[in-house]
């Protein structure tokens, strides 16, 4: 016999549904959410709805936003003539609280992945090569994440975009601010030596 | 500039809320939930009101349920003069996931902690006189965790309703099946000693 009434159990499959949230997480989760007021439950649910109903792709760069432009690709003050490709919008939001950037973004949603058979179409590939192609692109700097998923789209990503005569960079590799050589990876030490700069 | 629509961070904000949930896990089920399709989407947040709106506690043992009884209470299999009290709606699941136990439940809906400021009065006691008072108990399994609170909760539990002479039992301590000598803390094995059966 199930203890649990029936819109708790379809509650408790909700949450156990979301990634890495196990089957005792979910009823901790569950339980919590039935011990809020009602005020607190509802825009709990509305906050579900509210987003998935207005969070949609930006016009020009693709990240998530509620107006036809996001933030960045509407202001003024931001270069448009450089680029700065990134896997997800987590990406644009680590780069953007650095505060050093005053270029653009295009995310790609993704990355090509043969393993779990994400293929160039299945990312915002065609968009990128649509702006590159528009002629207003000065630079186009790949940030997808140094793993080998993300270099084998940065990589396939600036050949396509080769023959329209854009400059092309990469983020530096490098020993992190603040860590220690002990610690490094041979891989990054060994792309850390190659980058060396002249003091 | 916060790169996130405001609804989304809204989304982030709430699950953020929930316990053992960070700021990045967040954003990730966040990011999760976006990429469902609207119907699951709606699903969700469906799940989070129903479970809300329709869960209640059993007018007998106080146990979650969306009818006037729970299914415990409300089976005429089970005996209704021996009644296990729990401290939270889990435990009932835990002693109802080992199919032996035939009575009913008493849930607490929480321990006495003077730390966090829980007296007798927040938790379902005044309910479990009540029913222990109408002459039809004849057993009470003192069922809280074995830990200080739930201790405590059970012996003042087991103090207030011993004017009413009925039988008043707790779970027995000791080693659990299948584990081992070597891993038991001092605590278990002095209980396990002082409990020990003959054969």
């Amino acid at each position: 016999m199930s203890l649990f009434p029936s819109s708790l159990e379809t509650l408790i499959d909700k949450l156990a549904s979301l990634p890495g949230v196990g089957a005792k997480s979910a009823q901790r989760l569950a339980f919590h959410i039935l011990a809020l007021s009602d005020d607190d439950a509802n825009a709990f649910a509305d906050a579900i709805r509210d987003a998935k109903g207005s969070v949609h792709r930006c016009r020009l760069c693709q990240n998530l936003t509620d107006d036809e432009l996001c933030p960045v690709c509407a202001s003024p003050r931001r270069d448009s003539g450089i680029v700065c490709v990134v896997s997800d919008p987590k990406g644009a939001l680590a780069i953007e609280r650095a505060r050093e950037y005053n270029g653009v973004y295009h995310v790609l949603h993704g990355v090509i992945s043969p393993m779990t058979g994400v293929t160039p179409d299945d990312l915002c590939i065609r968009e990128l090569a649509h702006r590159v192609a528009s002629g207003n692109v000065s630079e186009v700097i790949m940030a997808t994440n140094p793993d080998t998923e993300g270099e084998t789209t940065a990589r396939y990503i600036s050949r396509l975009l080769a023959p329209f005569g854009v400059k092309i960079t990469r983020l530096a590799y490098g020993i992190p601010v603040g860590g220690s050589l002990e610690f490094a990876d041979d891989a990054t030490l060994t792309r850390a030596l190659e980058g060396r700069l002249d003091y």
